[in-house]
């Protein structure tokens, strides 16, 4: 029990419905998209913008290829107005784009909405008056039927001007505004009251918006809501039925998602949900939502980052780094497990051949929306050895053991841990090249032949040690059991080979060899890596930089036995 | 048709359940909550939490009352361990916390867990290993039955050493992480493999905890899965049933209440929804849409902008200014029409008398969660004549004739479209007062006196004009009409009062009156506001400054008038 103030807040009425479908439903295309950046986001900036961002976005939103654009209120405001009035004169809009603009039900206001679209090919003129309950009673101080005659009178006036002005297509949107706190039969009836007057057709559809202005319950009902209006409103065919949620309970996205799911037809949204207080629904996440399940979004996403810097020039207002799909941070992992998984996932869909992309912790493959796999993993203190492996192979080429992926992210771990912070790429590679790679002297191989044939060849090896040149030489099977042979009998210590790996190593200038060997120095383990342009070359200086990370200690022993 | 890469994805598979309940239901007490802030959020951090910020969100979480907390994933990490050790060593654990640790079903990490919980009063052990059959596939090689041993051999373990450690209550937790891409007979099975080792009873349950690891279909198909394990795991009243939703389509929220709805008893999020990728479920929504509907959140908010600065502070990231209740622009309204209802919906919760909270637009009241109404309406050049108004009332006393608001209102809009921005609050009433109020030459009243008594009753109006002292004087009802008379016979032409409206002005230096006329000028209209100690000279100041401004020309006639 807590002492948040909870008397003061009533419960949401649920709604009667256990016949309700759209739970067993799927979305199996994408909704008519109308962007209202223009408007709802617009009005709802700090600082709306002028008409350089106001074109800036226009262009964007053409770009992605969106149909439908409110783009403004212009009898409200002078800017929205110009604004209307600017694409319009400057034959700005496609032929295949239609816009579309708010206004209240009420004549003087509806009069220069009209003037705002005057020449317009096409647009959609966006009545509304709010209905609920609330509204009704402390705002308007009218009953439903005053209520219901104030759209009626506005629809009638919108008809009227629509029959004076032939040249431009206008088609009616109606808004009962604060849908979600109308009684359901009230909405139903007042949405018939406009199509009454507006008599639409199956050819001749209107579109009935019903806004959750504020978001107000869990998102199942608001779907509960749109189901029930979609099944109960008269000549269904004749409607575009279309949704317009807000996010005051951070559940646009799921109550758009749903109310498609209960018949609408059609989403009002922004780019990454900028609008009114907590934003409307944000129709990027809701298409790539779509691509994820092999939904056509029928938009255009492929750089996601450049439509982010529209939003976030034409706002002012940033988008978050966890935001879905565009966040900085929503294609990264640092924990260890992760990385690890992403990593074999990699490697699988290389080496699966299916087209379907399925990478764990990665819903969609990030180069789908422009965004590289370079941030993909990222290593901080808790970060395993699955992010700096990655990012060894990926950035660099070096294809690690197990065992020494282990090592080498240990020594990554604690220097994150030391700093408290991120463990940058170049920092991974140069703690790896600095302990392990060419690890220099005491002991360097300079040279390596074979002498001898059949059973009496031998590898000779031409070292310096301290800067002092000599030649060791063994038996032996491989260059790299040869040279352990060798420094064995020469420094009287036992080592032995216990792995050794190599892989081309594709570089700009020409491709090398990295080798890997761990090494037992007497009970010593020790990991060593090596890279030249000769393969054999490569594996030696792998064994000579194990041995010089081993046993420093004994380099002056191993000069002496060496002389 | 867009050209976004579609093939590449496959649709989810829902799930058959035509007798789903949860749709039906509604959430009527909160759930269990577990903060893993610092798990799973400091592990996604690009900079993770050292000690100083561990503890400061330690001790936020427990001032907003969490019981279970997830302290860390020692077994992975040395600052993890450390501040394990360092809330047990220091006595910095709650009698009524307990606090929870993350490990991986391996030998030597549940070791290593057990080491860093050693001396806790409580402790829940959370293992997991991951079931989907993507990465048992592609991460783990294993079949259904190798995955399952590795989760029962870790509960085996975890029994083991619980019983070696009777000082410390332990309590299993079991995620089979990536549930949400696992079938769901494979996730009972699991789930019902570690029961069978952990043995839970009614009085010592376990908690399965199933975690939308990856978000990777609508909410409506997570709380499907929620509600199909719900009916179907054996057992069901020796268990905690516990979410863990991840937020990748940007629904988490949903998700969490959906599988509330569907039987989930506990959620495990974090504060503002920091965490891996698009982050976790955030619990002060969650918790915070529970209050908006008369249910106890069980946890206290009070001061959410003081939540949200330790979250910025620990995080080192930032909350969107749009973020659901706290984000700096969520009790903003911008538009004219939303200003206009919420200062009818204040004015009529301040009549009514109800406890409820009904305000349009406001989803809960600002202040139960320590947000100020300073921020409720701003005005840019999309708001109307509500906004100023409401400004000028709440901010500053003064309550305007409608006519008056809606001209100081378009004087506000203008400046707003000249500067592309918001008009700060100061500006608003800098505009007001330059332009309306007391306004300044050339006709200043300095003293009335009513003369003559009866019939014979006069007003005498001791004016300056132009600096110059004269007298003026006029019979007539009140104060006002008498001076408008006076002023009509003296500069020669008609001035009628067409409203006039006065109230107390609450001052800092003791009450004054607020008078507001509009006057006609002739075929002028001109508006006045005056303010004064004495209610009859505010009136009569008004009027002087509704002439000042109307009749700027005459100022010369009216002096000639006069002398």
């Amino acid at each position: 029990m807590s002492t948040m103030p909870v008397h003061k807040y009533k419960p949401f009425q649920p709604i009667h419905m256990p016949d309700r479908r759209w739970p067993s439903r799927v979305i199996e295309r994408a909704p008519r998209w109308c962007s209202v950046d223009l408007r709802d986001g617009n009005q709802a900036l700090v600082e709306p913008m002028g008409l350089e961002r106001k074109l800036r976005m226009w262009h964007e939103l053409l770009r992605m290829g969106f149909k439908e654009i409110e783009v403004g209120f212009p009898s409200a405001s002078q800017p929205d107005f110009d604004f209307v009035r600017w694409i319009i004169d400057q034959g700005l809009v496609p032929d295949d784009v239609t816009i579309q603009v708010l206004t209240q039900a009420r004549a003087e206001l509806i009069e220069r909405t009209f003037e705002a679209i005057r020449g317009a090919r096409r647009a959609i003129v966006h009545l509304y008056n709010s209905t609920s309950t609330l509204q009704r009673r402390v705002v308007f101080g009218l009953d439903r039927a005053g209520i219901a005659e104030i759209a009626a009178r506005g629809a009638r006036l919108v008809k009227e001007l629509a029959a004076r002005m032939p040249e431009t297509e206008v088609a009616l949107e109606y808004s009962p505004e604060s849908f979600t706190g109308t009684e359901l039969d009230f909405a139903k009836e007042i949405c018939e009251a406009v199509m009454d007057v507006w008599e639409p057709t199956p050819s001749r559809k209107i579109i009935l918006n019903l806004p959750a202005t504020v978001e107000m319950s869990t998102p199942n009902v608001y779907a509960d809501q749109i189901e029930w209006m979609h099944r109960n409103l008269k000549q269904r065919d004749s409607i575009v039925l279309s949704v317009h949620p807000h996010n005051d309970r951070g559940t646009a996205v799921a109550a758009a998602e749903l109310a498609v799911m209960a018949g609408a037809d059609r989403v009002e949204g922004t780019l990454f949900g900028n609008g009114e207080r907590t934003g409307n629904v944000d129709v990027v996440t809701l298409a790539l939502n779509l691509m994820s399940q092999g939904v056509d979004p029928e938009l255009e996403i492929h750089d996601v980052q450049a439509i982010k810097e529209t939003a976030e020039h034409c706002n002012r207002l940033p988008v978050h780094p966890r935001h879905p799909y565009v966040g900085e941070l929503v294609y990264t992992a640092f924990s260890g497990s992760h990385q690890d998984a992403i990593k074999k996932g990699f490697k699988a869909l290389r080496e699966g051949g299916s087209p379907l992309w399925e990478v764990p912790y990665l819903p969609i493959d990030p180069q789908d929306v422009g965004r590289s796999y370079e941030a993909v993993i990222r290593v901080n203190s808790q970060s395993g050895k699955g992010g700096v492996a990655y990012v060894l192979e990926h950035d660099h080429g070096y294809v690690l053991p197990r065992g020494l992926a282990v090592e080498v992210s240990q020594a990554v771990q604690r220097r994150a841990e030391r700093t408290e912070g991120e463990v940058q790429k170049a920092e991974i590679l140069a703690i790896f090249e600095r302990e392990y790679v060419n690890r220099a002297g005491p002991l360097r191989v300079t040279r390596h032949r074979r002498v001898g044939q059949g059973a009496d060849e031998r590898h000779e090896f031409h070292v310096q040690i301290r800067g002092a040149a000599h030649v060791l030489s063994a038996a032996g099977g491989s260059p790299v059991e040869a040279l352990a042979s060798a420094l064995s009998r020469h420094a009287g210590i036992a080592i032995a080979v216990d792995e050794h790996a190599a892989h081309a190593l594709p570089r700009s200038a020409g491709d090398e060899t990295a080798a890997y060997v761990a090494i037992s120095v007497g009970r010593k383990r020790s990991f060593g890596a090596g890279t030249h342009g000769d393969a054999d070359m490569a594996s030696l200086a792998a064994v000579a930089s194990a041995w010089n990370r081993a046993r420093p200690a004994d380099a002056a022993q191993l000069a002496a036995a060496a002389e």
